[in-house]
């Protein structure tokens, strides 16, 4: 079936399952030991996924690759979490999401923690009685990748920032500077003074296809952020995955991934939403990091490198010129 | 001055200073090496604290005794918070909180980690002009004591609870059954299909003072509760300090120390009341483990003792007789 026929549904889904196959050749090659082993799974509510984990690798200490493709009729609770405004007279709305997520936490501190996400949510007026879907009444994308380094290396901050740039810049000038500022107002422990969880990258949501920008146009630009993702980490992977490292680096990379656990469970949407609708636990809670530490108090010494991650953390830093 | 002049918020706040004086004590005596370090802070808004955190000792791996003695305006977000249905004709109302908390994480898998908490609150009409306070218009307690075992040893679960349940029956016998339950109804991450975080204890709250239970009853129970804790604690630390553990029982405990900062940072409302409140951020996250980890999909062999101890915190038991 070409594109022209098929509905942006199941272009979609078919785009997001491609791009989980890819992400996962490419990330088992740059590893060399482990490779990924997959869980399938239905929700109960309506759909399911395809859950991709990687474990005690060369590289990687523990990942995850996501699908998920679910569907089920708008509750109260999602109508107030999505401040949903469309009111059919009462009748029952039914709701459909699919994106990819992926979290990558590497053995190595020289090596950085990368997030993405690139998902799509359809909104329908009721299903008929024959079983066909109701009409799309509404419809938006949202997505972003981002980096959480332990060092700050500035070389690889430039590369993974401008590899985003450079695809924005193919769609529209303003993305890069709007969806850079995004992502650094969105992953912030607001209880630590505003630190950032790392680097940032880019980060959208609810895009709307307008008359500029038709629904063609942004299942391009999720497209072409999906497909940098490989150009955006992997250079960065091979570069620093033999770095020497000591019990210190070893230990400061465990204290950072503290506040990526204090991020990702008082303050994420997409984990507190899963978390709260039923969502595959073991597939939401994948994103958290395979060790960590808790300590009363760490601060690093002045003028170290660890202090000049954290400066980088508390004052985002712009990369690449806008 | 003689309790009978003195003020029940100045009894209570010399009654928790002196509770933390008395606990860090025989901890430090049970641990043989490590001693508490103490931070006292203030807070901006008003009132302050002295947070004493143990580290990397013979027993405690990680461990903090703070008193908070907090007061203020109320806010809107408080009203809610509290469910105040306080009104004054608009005037402004004033509050004070103070209370002892505690979490100890032992280094030894087979000695259970414990978490306990005692507070006051009180709320006020505006303050004079001459700076007195307000006249008293509200005022309840709170508290409980609560363990989390990472092996299921019932002659230890059964001393714990008896314990509580001798000063409760002192009081009330219908207390033990009552705040038992409560606390079986609190600690529970409901995204794990209502796992408890342990094996439970005591729970109480918004405990107002009333004809039959006034004001020195509650106080009175709190201090019996408070003073228990060396008793319903220390005598299991003495006896399992020193049994011998394997990298598989330190690998559990850590896995099991990950669901307790899952219910820490997603559902606990001292936490989370603390975080959006602009508490001390490091004397709340104290409470946290020194070292986790988050597996993906990690279940213990069935029947095992691993699985012992998680069944117990699916299914509530009975330790002694109500």
């Amino acid at each position: 079936m070409s594109n022209r026929n098929m509905s942006i549904k199941q272009q979609w889904i078919n785009y997001i399952y491609s791009l989980q196959d890819n992400i996962c050749k490419a990330l088992e090659l740059e590893d060399g030991k482990a490779t990924f082993q997959e869980d399938k799974w239905l929700r109960p509510e309506g759909g399911g996924g395809r859950t991709r984990v990687i474990a005690n690798g060369n590289v990687f200490e523990k990942g995850g690759v996501n699908v998920s493709a679910v569907e089920g009729v708008v509750t109260d609770a999602m109508r107030n979490q999505l401040k949903l405004s469309h009111d059919f007279n009462n009748n029952e709305l039914h709701w459909f999401a699919c994106g990819l997520s992926l979290v990558l936490h590497p053995i190595n501190p020289f090596v950085p923690t990368v997030h993405c996400n690139y998902r799509m949510f359809e909104l329908y007026d009721s299903a008929s009685d024959d079983g066909h879907e109701g009409a799309v009444i509404d419809r938006w994308f949202g997505g972003g990748t981002d980096l959480t380094p332990y060092y700050l290396i500035d070389e690889d901050a430039i590369h993974f920032h401008k590899t985003y740039k450079d695809v924005c810049d193919k769609f529209d000038s303003t993305f890069y500077p709007t969806f850079k500022k995004q992502c650094d107002d969105y992953f912030v422990n607001y209880h630590r003074n505003n630190e950032r969880r790392g680097i940032g990258g880019i980060f959208y949501d609810y895009q709307r296809p307008s008359e500029n920008k038709d629904v063609d146009f942004w299942v391009s630009f999720g497209q072409g952020c999906g497909n940098a993702f490989t150009e955006a980490y992997i250079p960065i992977v091979a570069k620093r995955k033999n770095s020497l490292f000591t019990e210190e680096n070893k230990h400061w990379q465990e204290i950072r991934r503290g506040r990526y656990t204090e991020f990702n469970l008082v303050h994420d949407r997409g984990t507190l939403f899963g978390l709260k609708t039923n969502g595959r636990i073991e597939s939401i809670l994948m994103s958290l990091p395979p060790t960590v530490r808790f300590e009363y108090n760490h601060q690093p010494v002045e003028g170290s490198e660890e202090d000049k991650l954290l400066q980088a953390c508390l004052n985002p830093k712009e990369w690449v010129g806008m």
